[in-house]
């Protein structure tokens, strides 16, 4: 059985998550939707909300579990028995940082290998920061983002983030 | 079973390439390795030979079957049953190329999904056409070729290519 | 009044021209679409073509001319009496490129200002080889060139280009 | 009559800006310079200043208007019925940041389109940041930014930014 | 006497700097090794550390001195009598950046002149910030930075950073 | 002392080579200039033309001189006693090539070390095949080329190349 992690922060899950997801899971026969604990960053959306978006927005895929994880990458994919991780890639500045991340995770676990994957060209510009700009702006997320976190972003926009 | 393609003009194979099929190898149950036989660009090697070159550099590969195609390279994924196309990255000049090649192979196949992984970094700076190059000038390319290939570029150095 | 020149080889146009010439004719009054009568490159489709393909593809537009041109852009500009010229930028592999000529352009004529626009990035990554290249292979191109031009690419397979 | 907005912090304003903005005052009718009042990111010049140095800088322009806002830029633009949104291009790592920028307010407003021109080459290193970075560790920005500005940044230093 | 100074924040030290540092000593008859002294950025070692660091790891080399500086850096290349500025290039990301720098400081001096060197592909993805992120998750460093780095990073660890 | 070689096509020579030939110079006590005999390619100024090109563009300068080669670059280099070779980078599309033929160089002789300079930025866009292609045109080449060059560009526009 193939296993694979997709990293992330997901804050919050954008459309362009959810189709790197769809396009993983029929490649590998377990995916495992990986939240990333970062402490030092803060997010604004707390790890458990972060969970739920992702669980309410992938409900019905059989083969995708949510979970998160603190340190590093190739341990998590080492317990999981996942023997690679899945990574989307948009643009050129992309590139340079992922290829990094890769090589060092290769470092530090030769065992497990990054695949990257495109995302449909109608999300190649779409980024969970952009997302959270325009909201905040008071622009529509609609269509970018899966509906429970357009609910979300609204209700955050109300009291003012 | 999850089939991939893992097409090229392999003119010739270098140690670059093989490090991708083993890494795929890895990912996917069955790995074609497709020459694509491209009439308008001249090779150095002929079809039989990169074909040769390729059966000798990967022998005792199980999963790995050597091929060639003409046409589309969506249609023959199509026909050898493969739903995932696999590519190298090593910079970011192929990064343009291989992102337009992708979008139109998924325009033409929504079917097949193009997967990109990374050489090795020691290969990073490795190409079929800098290995031509060098061997024209005379300078050695044991280590950036397997041995079946490094011996026909000195054959083919003797004859004056 | 505002007049701009969008100068390209068009061997063939294809729909993310068709975008640019869109989008440029909402901001100048009158737009030039030029076609290059480069005598070193070899094109697909003659001058004549060319120009009709484009002519085809547009009609109805009324502040867009089809033309052609030989010698220097910037002569060219001048005797239509265009300050501007309009170029499409994709992706970061135009960029080099097209900043090299917009520079050389300005160096040649300081009065002609280049300004670069984006297409629709459904098109983002469609250009002219791409498309004969697809055509050749007996692929589908509808829907990355106008009609008039698919029928050509259709007749010119049959004869076998 | 074609209106057009240059949004920018302007903090501050750069002799690249006054080239952008020159180049643009003669594509278009009108031009708004909009400063963007953003809360959150804490600029060295209060809105007041930046307004003033830009005022100051241009003095005698007849087609430019200086203004900010708050909010989107694309509500901005509607507002002062410009369809053009203009953005300087000096080096590749602008790029992406622009297109996903362009193709976001592609997004949310359709009839307002993005045009990118280019300074002149002497001023293609020149950004905000480093003026400030120059001015703070005691060196000279002459020629960098204008005499108004100019005067602002050692006024600052002498204070001790 | 060819005189250049290498500056940098060496917040560690890595096994890429050390290698830029080995090749730009063989091509300069004395080469400057100076750490910045930037008060606004917060740096994980302080100024002794990073320089006790740099000695350790540098120790023997006889054409190398050890230094750290602040305000600007061609004021400091004039100080010690050196007449270029070396900096290493590792990826396309690099790029715009060290290219701003260099034209400023062209700018600023035009006596001194910047030169650009290749680490080994092997630590072409290697960074300081990188070491310190795989470091902190409890990842090894070993290969990555010189060992009197390491030990002070695993120290931190314990202390827990 | 301190041997490099600055090697190219030089077909023809143009300001921005005489650039980097300059701050080379200063940096190291002798320079070669050298002309690659590629007999692949078609020139449009043979070797000999090219060499007097640069002699005459040259002449004066005491530690500089105009040779040429044939076979490996390193292998030149061994035997003029160099011990680096001078590139110019001007953009972000040389980088990658620069790179690849670097580490190739690096592989095949580790004693020879690439050094990579900045032209002037008023040179950035300057490359000998945008100056052959102005020339053809009838445009002006002046400022681009030094007045040797210029003439000859002059003297084979009027033959017609």
């Amino acid at each position: 059985m193939k296993i694979a992690v997709y990293p992330g922060s997901f804050d919050p899950v954008t459309e362009g998550h959810i189709d790197i997801i769809d396009r993983a899971s029929k490649i590998f026969d377990l995916l495992y939707v990986a939240v990333i604990s970062n402490p030092e960053k803060a997010p604004i959306f707390g790890m458990k909300e972060r969970l739920s978006m992702l669980e309410e927005s992938l409900s019905g895929k059989k083969n995708i579990k949510v979970d998160n994880f603190d340190g590093l990458l190739v341990d998590y994919a080492k317990k999981v028995k996942a023997t690679s991780i899945v990574r989307g890639l948009r643009a050129v500045s992309d590139f340079d940082y992922e290829f990094q991340m890769a090589l060092t995770n290769r470092r530090l676990d030769p065992d497990v290998e990054t695949v990257f994957m495109m995302t449909d060209y109608k999300y190649s510009y779409l980024s969970s920061s952009l997302v959270k700009q325009v909201a905040a702006l008071g622009g529509t997320v609609k269509g970018l983002v899966p509906p429970p976190v357009e609910k979300r972003l609204r209700a955050l926009k109300k009291k003012g983030f």
